[in-house]
């Protein structure tokens, strides 16, 4: 950890499009430096890559039927909401098919491969800027238990899903027991507080992160639990 | 939301034992700003609430009755690894018993009434030095599905714990659905990235929240879920 963050919003992105090349519209829109995490909705990234499908949302049982089909597997479902797993992996509302924020008559589904997107958004920006950033797409879901949603990731690139500090000592000498904390899904809720749910901020940079998380990372590879070691599918 | 967010964590914190008053504590190592919100570690709460008791850590027999004693429920078990439900309501590894950052020979305990802790540390802040803060205590909480652990909130006062924006529009003008947002969650995720596990910062600073969301909050009324709304008990 470091001392310090700083965490702002990035105004002027504009409206997104199928096609429209993020890396240059971020770039265009906020000075970045070395070591800077990009968080960037799920929202804007699924209408980059033209993952928008046509839907009657007025007719229940057509968004049923999409959001069934954007799923492994259904967990729980009670009237209208149901919980399910996507092909990812993740355990969500509605399989993240989501009607807020895109036009009437139309849902946007997840990415297909979103820690890609995240790569292809930090490689863009590494291209135009020179910097190393690390880039976060980040979604909102439910969880059980507890009121409220948070963001959390669902793909990342140059920084690190899970950061593990086993084997590194408490301040007592004792070695630590259960401390791969998952600095990515913070660092998602983080950026989270300057967004707003109105859709208008769907970029945020988190600065000042510790520089050892900067690295490679992948929230399939490390964030999605494997089934055998869920105890709660 | 605000465009802006600053986080740091407060250092000279010093070792604190049952009885110490860590609102005085706090109140002399940082300068607070009306609406900044104080993250404080439960560790550092338990261990004022002298909510510490003697264990035989070499014995798992006597670690696992203290997890039973402190549970309502136990809701997956394997092998060492217990999630139970703790009196609180909170669902979480251990009941929250914990062995880390406390003297050999000894195991903290979650506070009674974390909201209540908030609030005198809150009231505490208020006397002396006058200015209206946020407090959220926080816990590093595992979660189903995804790996890591994240920061949340288990107590808080002066702050929200949910914000709903739900009857809000999106930037379409539609009604924002399923957007009650658990901004004490988010605000202690961002608070542990500049805290790491090794305890030495145990308070953190976020400045620059919503105005709006400093409101009289808590945790057990407004974010642990009621089993009756809960898909998963």
């Amino acid at each position: 950890m470091t001392g310090r963050l700083e965490i702002f919003g990035v105004k002027g992105i504009g409206e997104i499009t199928r096609g429209t090349d993020l890396a240059t519209v971020i770039a265009g829109a906020v000075e970045l430096r070395p070591s800077d995490v990009v968080v960037v909705t799920q929202k804007i990234v699924s209408k980059a890559e033209g993952r928008l499908v046509p839907i009657d949302d007025s007719d229940p049982s057509e968004r049923l039927a999409l959001i069934l089909e954007e799923s492994v597997r259904v967990v729980r479902r009670r009237g209208e909401l149901v919980i399910s797993e996507t092909r990812h992996g993740f355990i969500c509302a509605n399989a993240g098919v989501d009607l807020s924020n895109v036009d009437s008559g139309w849902a946007a589904l997840l990415p297909d491969d979103p820690d890609r997107s995240a790569r292809r958004i930090r490689d863009g920006l590494g291209a135009r800027l020179g910097v190393d950033v690390g880039v976060v797409v980040s979604d909102t879901f439910g969880r059980p238990w507890r009121r409220g949603v948070t963001d959390v990731a669902i793909g990342c690139a140059g920084i690190a899903g899970v950061v593990d500090l086993r084997g590194t000592h408490d301040d007592r000498g004792r070695v630590l027991q259960a401390t791969e904390v998952c600095v990515a899904d913070e660092i998602a809720a983080a950026a989270e507080l300057v967004m707003g749910k109105a859709g208008g901020i769907p970029v945020a940079v988190v600065r000042g992160v510790d520089p050892s998380w900067l690295r490679p990372g992948s929230v399939a590879e490390e964030i999605v639990r494997p089934p055998a070691e869920d105890l709660f599918r």
